[in-house]
């Protein structure tokens, strides 16, 4: 068998499969991701399940992470904020004597839904989240872009929009797009939960495509996809998704050319079709077509 | 013999070369781009003086360019707000009878540069060039980022620095990257050529690093390159490449962590080593290791 994790700085999806149809879940758990050792104990247990081998496994990891094959911290998270995971190896959770494909968790969402949902069939296509962090992932000309790194693209510079002062809540930045767009950016910003923004909705949406609108249009002038799905919680408000096609379409005003597939704004810029499981299908889809490292060596090297 | 042709928006260059020692030029000329009847002219005598013959032709032109294999327009300039020039086929450009492989201008440069030059040996590589326009090439895991597109980073939305109130010359947006930090852009703020800035010169550094920082990171987060070579003709400003090192710097302050190769900025951020010839020589190590489209078809399908 094969498997797919998904360790998301929230919860941790695990999922298993036969090799030849990867898509089709045999078995999957969620629970929430807490502290590494937690993770790992409850990843490796689920791996060896009722006594079934499986030997390869993809991860989808939140990151940054380091996938440098030159680097002796291969395989591990580096920078994060999240408390006692920086330094961690994904090889020490998976457990040894397993072949291992490490890529970022919106990496993986990008493969799960160019595989198998809203962009099959598209060799450029970029992943981008818009939740608890904004994240970014891409695959060009069929191969994800994941070699000794991957995109970051959540630390974004972006225009202020001019009604709003909020100062931002990233720790590196104050104002990125993350500081000033992500799902606890908003909450923070009308002091109420993304669900609940009542009266102030229009306002809201307003400013928040400002920024999205901001963040697409980078995506499509660095990345060049031929299609953007556009995830996470913060799609979830209302009017959200219509407000930030709007935004990109405002934002490029046609430098691109009349013919160029993002003047469709609708058919370029897309919702998942794979719920919360296109981290964990990318995931698999990895398992079975990855280049593969040992988890014993990378767990060595560190 | 194999030739490099760069047909930049100011001047064009072609180069001729043996197939076994691309980066020797056997021949060079260079004249100024003027209108596309009277370059593809030069450029069809320059390949077939004195006899020689010349089958295969790398071309790194300014766009953007149609590079989608499925479009009707393949092999064209789209949008470009130069006189005549949109809708120009480069395979018209070339003449019959030859195969070409056809790139961005800037993704010529980051060959060249990257097969010959100041980033020989790197896998990841991004080519910033700051002069008449802006324009990013990239290289990811070896591989140009050159499928159905290529990086139109020129248009990217930056913040205003606090003390800079010139409304921008870009005809889509007035205030981009571009519109704000181009040569041409420079020149109109301060009514000068960037060549004599004189009493400004310290402010205009200072303006300027602003947006080539933003610029940076936003190529930072977004191509993940190991190495970026950032050349134009505004790097030939004093204290620029200086001033434009320590503005990506800030405006990164340690997001990708401390192990980042982007923290040892000097060797992060480099000059170009191969001085105007980046595009030929890239042209020239594409018409012998390109993939190859026949100037025929491509110019019977536009």
């Amino acid at each position: 068998m094969i498997a797919g994790i998904e360790t998301g700085g929230t919860k941790i999806i695990c999922a298993v499969a036969e090799e030849a149809t990867p898509s089709r879940l045999v078995e999957v758990i969620e629970f929430p991701t807490g502290a590494p050792d937690g993770a790992g104990e409850r990843i490796r247990a689920f791996l060896g399940e009722r006594g079934r081998r499986v030997d390869a496994v993809g991860v989808a990891s939140f990151g940054p992470l380091d996938l440098d094959p030159s680097s002796p911290g291969r395989g591990r998270i580096t920078a994060t904020t999240k408390p006692g995971w920086a330094g961690t190896s994904l090889a020490e959770l998976i457990g040894p004597h397993r072949s291992m494909t490490l890529v970022s968790d919106v990496t993986g969402a990008a493969i799960g839904e160019s595989a198998y949902g809203a962009a099959s069939g598209v060799s450029d296509v970029a992943y981008v989240t818009v939740g608890t962090g904004i994240g970014v992932g891409a695959i060009l000309s069929g191969t994800p872009v994941s070699g000794v790194g991957h995109p970051e693209m959540g630390h974004l510079p972006v225009r202020r929009h001019p009604d709003d002062d909020f100062p931002g809540v990233c720790p590196f930045h104050g104002d990125c797009v993350e500081g000033l767009a992500s799902g606890p950016a908003m909450a923070a910003r009308w002091s109420r939960s993304t669900r609940a923004l009542g009266a102030d909705h229009a306002r809201a949406v307003q400013i928040e495509s400002s920024y999205l609108g901001q963040l697409l249009a980078t995506v499509l002038y660095s990345l060049v996809p031929q299609r953007i799905v556009l995830g996470g919680g913060v799609l979830k408000i209302e009017g959200m998704l219509t407000g930030a096609r709007a935004a990109m379409r405002r934002e490029v005003n046609g430098a691109l050319g009349a013919g160029h597939p993002s003047t469709e704004v609708d058919a370029f810029v897309v919702a998942p079709a794979l719920g919360d499981h296109s981290g964990v299908l990318g995931a698999l889809h990895l398992a079975r077509n990855g280049a593969f490292a040992r988890t014993d060596s990378l767990a060595a090297a560190g």
